[in-house]
């Protein structure tokens, strides 16, 4: 199937096309029209058709989609057709939730090592996985073929981490650190800034709280 | 100041405008131009010119923008000029994170109840606030003046958890839980997806070894 270039607009929705259609698929449900489609997900018919269109449309006119052939499609093109070895680096409370989580590995994200600076930490085994001290990350990396790093440190670390990282042959970063990284083209990173999000709900409320 | 109606991708933007100017008001610096902002966020100067023009434009031709006042104002629009109180539900590694995390505090968060189905979890003590059960919230909520809740539960409970902290009159909800909730207007919630946010990455990286 031939790709056209994507928005990242259009990207951000695909997670969300896949969810439901996964839950789709899980009632046994085996077609779907866009009309239906836009009344769960609470998106227009026709923004729901347009997206599916870049992918070279799966529908036909009259007849809706197919669930699980767009699903397996839509969960291809997100690349979850393929296991990601994962590591991470910090290991506080924030890494142990995310490693802990059982629906990564369900979608083919495996973390595979944990790393710290902190030696009260090391040996120690979230999900059957010891950390690390970060200068076994190098040998780690390369040995077992990690291609995402997922950092969960502060700030002021998390450039210096990255670069490192990047230097090892990582492919893709998971940003939890509040600071944006500058990475070489070839390196992907996907940021979670937990606080812009909290500050932008906050803003929605006080904007709500005014108009009243 | 007047507040035209401002697009989400703006309002998305907003708190990184604010995280870089009080990394510069840090910095002690007290003017910056709109070139000087593009440079360092690699956002181009007109849409730094744009974005802030929303708010009224606080820049003047060829001096630049004060960075405290810019600051300040950001702040506010934000709603960061007065305090939140929020409670979270769900106590596991990820609740337990977010309570921790201080810089929530130094915005004007301000994790206040903590509640739990587990009773197990009942009585323990996160950053010294007590784990209670679910049947407190009610009464908590009210005699508190709780304005935000986290939702740090199973996605399956997520949906009833929500009208519950909705009917006892909480405004804003921070949702972690991996479902998309139905609210009344007047209630803002904000999701934090993280699946979506690793798929997304895994799209990127797969997007980028297809084209080499």
């Amino acid at each position: 199937m031939e790709e056209r270039e994507i928005s990242q607009a259009v990207i951000s929705r695909l997670p969300r096309y896949f969810r439901y259609l996964g839950e789709l698929k899980d009632e046994g449900i085996e077609r779907v029209s866009s009309q239906e489609l836009s009344s769960i997900m609470q998106v227009t018919a026709s923004q729901i058709r347009q997206d599916l269109n870049n992918f070279g449309g799966f529908g036909q006119q009259g007849y809706g989609y197919n669930v699980e052939f767009l699903y397996e499609e839509i969960g291809r093109i997100l690349g979850l057709d393929r296991k990601h070895n994962l590591i991470i680096i910090g290991a506080g409370n924030l890494g142990q939730a995310l490693v802990n989580y059982v629906n990564f590995e369900r979608r083919g994200f495996l973390f595979r090592g944990i790393f710290d600076n902190n030696p009260m930490l090391y040996g120690k085994k979230i999900r059957g996985i010891e950390v690390q001290p970060m200068m076994n990350m190098e040998r780690f990396v390369q040995d077992n073929n990690i291609d995402i790093a997922v950092l969960t440190i502060p700030k002021n670390e998390a450039a210096g981490v990255a670069e490192e990282l990047i230097r090892y042959g990582i492919k893709g970063i998971w940003n939890f650190a509040h600071v944006d990284l500058q990475v070489p083209e070839g390196v992907q990173v996907e940021n979670v800034h937990l606080s812009d999000s909290l500050m932008k709900l906050s803003y929605n409320i006080s904007r709500f709280q005014n108009e009243k």
